[in-house]
């Protein structure tokens, strides 16, 4: 399972690994001694897409990439800041967000329905707009290819490492790379942690194209780790594809191409995607929930999501505790249609329950197998052929410690 | 909301409160030197009516109460374990139910289909019999009037306090006592923490009232509160109305006496989901979440839930922040249809945002209003005239505590 295929080889860097992609990454005083604002620009008008939170309130670097992204123009750059989500900001919130695109296309003599804007942070202050229009022309005069990995600490939050990836695949015989650079935070649902996401390539590919990979493998990656179905007011995934290789652009999801191109991107957001679980706020431990045997993919991920939802199984994982009652009792409460009596669950491969509740659980071998930092819960529903991951992280003193005193 | 309605007088004891009840709690092993089996007795057979969880793994008492209670038979009995759930403990737990009702009845002499059972306790564990079936008759020779809070001990697990209430109330001009006893624990949904409510009343009710009254009741107060939707495996809340008190039998939903009761048995079982929400695992404050001006009772309700499942806000409120902004985001990611714009917010009786986002927190006065053991998150979404409450607790370092180390 999402295992790097054949022919995709991982290299340094993040998004300025594929050529014509520059970053930057400043301090301009939104958050204490710690760089705060990113920006990630494309040599080249890029293809792009974006995906974007469901929640209602949506912030408002949301609302104005939406209104960006209908305009069907290409994109040159991103402007990220940390420290403060403006959200929950109305009217004023959204004339900032908008500021910050003209600022940033001004600066860099592109047309404003090329820049996009992203925020993450505190919900409900306004940006101190001056610190964040003194920070622009600093990150525009610091752009760089060998900026990325400021860029990636620039957008962190509670964050206690930075996410950058990169990789050069195979598509259509060529070279070509993809990099990549997230942040992402408490991943306790039903709540909201902001998850943000950048991907760059220099594949040329048609921006009609990109939209529909990237909400294939959305569903696939940051839709099945704990975030998602209970977005923040923040989150959002964006792919650039700068054309900078020179492939003869991909226009057709019938070309081989476009296939081998999903996959590649799958890859790399579900790298990202476990990276931002792992990371969960207090996590000892990535959890991986594999749900088998089921009815539907549907099914397989209301099942996944619900155990990987549960506190109880996430506090029993960090107390490397088999509690396999818990497991199945969140089986239970999710809403799918399945016999209790079939599912078998197995903690880093030790089988724990058989069919019709056969328990083998032998607990010094389950602790033992548990004590790991990555935690596999395999669970066989016996009620079908589809089967789902779901990624999560185990639940600690230290996320109540950081959720208690967030803003102070 | 919830107050005592005049005439309605607060009385010590519990589930013998009304005449005709004896109880009982005994330690016969299950949990180390702990009360582990209550017995609750009517002396004359008593009409019945009983909700249950909704979780597709449903434990083995469970299935043969819902078993029971199709019989249509009265009930004089219902006998409770602690310290095991008998939980997915598939045919031979189903049959150590069986057992457990079969040996009740024998000892009181009583048709078995006028014996309940319940457990709760660790999920996955088969009972040892050999204990429970020493418990039973030491639990028949202490049962008595005096022994409802050895009854309310027994059925106890992480519950930091005993839960009984009882109030002496007037219905159709006569007095009529009900009592209860009830437990619940770890509070934080999507997750299952077994409530047991056992409520009992001298009044004479035909038992096909009796079952309308309290899926009414459960509706607005045990399902108001983190555990519901996500129910446990073991959950169950009992009404026993034994008619000691000699009233002309009530036996018609249009008779005023139906309503007069079911505003007292509501008003007994909010008390006991207060009592449950503030003793949440590791919980230090009760909250109460108020949702006004909703397009429905449904939307209000879906709101309420979201907020007070919100592992964020909950912490936030462990921590006195007053951090409205994740309030909203719980909101926006409820699932309802609401316009954010129009959203008020007041922690504690002290405004914290107005419509239009008009922020008007004070943060000193909310930091001490948040400092109450009691916190009351009010929302406005300005859409409607329906408005209901829920109950929750705040996530603390010691629901981990609790929760990682569970069966240890």
């Amino acid at each position: 399972m999402n295992d790097a295929s054949a022919g995709t080889m991982v290299i340094d860097g993040g998004v300025t690994a594929p050529p014509g992609f520059r970053a930057a990454g400043v301090h301009c005083g939104l958050r204490r001694a710690r760089k705060d604002l990113a920006l990630l620009v494309s040599d080249v008008p890029a293809a792009v897409a974006g995906v974007f939170t469901m929640n209602k309130a949506q912030a408002a670097p949301i609302l104005v990439d939406r209104v960006q992204l209908r305009t069907g123009a290409p994109c040159s750059a991103v402007v990220v800041n940390s420290g403060n989500a403006n959200a929950c900001t109305g009217e004023r919130g959204l004339n900032d967000a908008w500021t910050m695109v003209r600022t940033v296309a001004s600066a860099l003599g592109v047309p404003a329905e090329q820049v996009l804007v992203s925020s993450t942070g505190v919900i409900g202050q306004y940006l101190p707009m001056d610190r964040v229009l003194e920070g622009i022309p600093a990150a525009v005069a610091a752009l760089d290819r060998a900026n990325a990995r400021d860029a990636a600490e620039a957008i962190m939050t509670t964050d206690t490492c930075l996410k950058e990836y990169a990789v050069r695949v195979t598509i259509g015989g060529q070279q070509i790379t993809i990099g990549a650079m997230a942040k992402g935070s408490g991943m306790i649902a039903p709540n909201m942690a902001t998850m943000l996401a950048f991907i760059t390539t220099d594949l040329a590919i048609d921006q009609a194209l990109l939209t529909p990979a990237l909400k294939h493998v959305t569903e696939r990656s940051f839709n099945r780790i704990s975030v998602d179905g209970d977005m923040s007011t923040n989150d959002m995934a964006i792919v650039m594809a700068n054309g900078v290789a020179g492939n003869a652009p991909i226009v057709s999801a019938g070309d081989a191409r476009y296939i081998e191109f999903r996959d590649a991107l799958e890859h790399v957001m579900i790298v990202l995607a476990k990276m931002i679980a792992r990371d969960g706020e207090g996590a000892t431990k990535l959890i991986e929930v594999v749900v088998r045997g089921a009815a539907s993919e549907e099914a397989a991920t209301a099942a996944a999501r619900s155990v990987a939802n549960s506190n109880l199984v996430k506090t029993a994982i960090h107390g490397c505790d088999a509690n396999w009652g818990r497991v199945l009792a969140a089986l239970g409460y999710s809403g799918i249609e399945f016999n209790p009596d079939d599912v078998e669950i197995a903690l880093n491969g030790v089988p724990v329950i058989l069919r019709n509740y056969e328990i083998v659980l032998d607990e010094e071998l389950a602790k033992e197998a548990l004590s790991r930092d990555e935690v596999v819960i395999d669970i066989s529903l016996g009620d079908g052929a589809h089967e789902v991951y779901f990624w999560t992280c185990d639940l600690t003193k230290e996320y109540i410690h950081i959720n208690a005193s967030y803003r102070s």
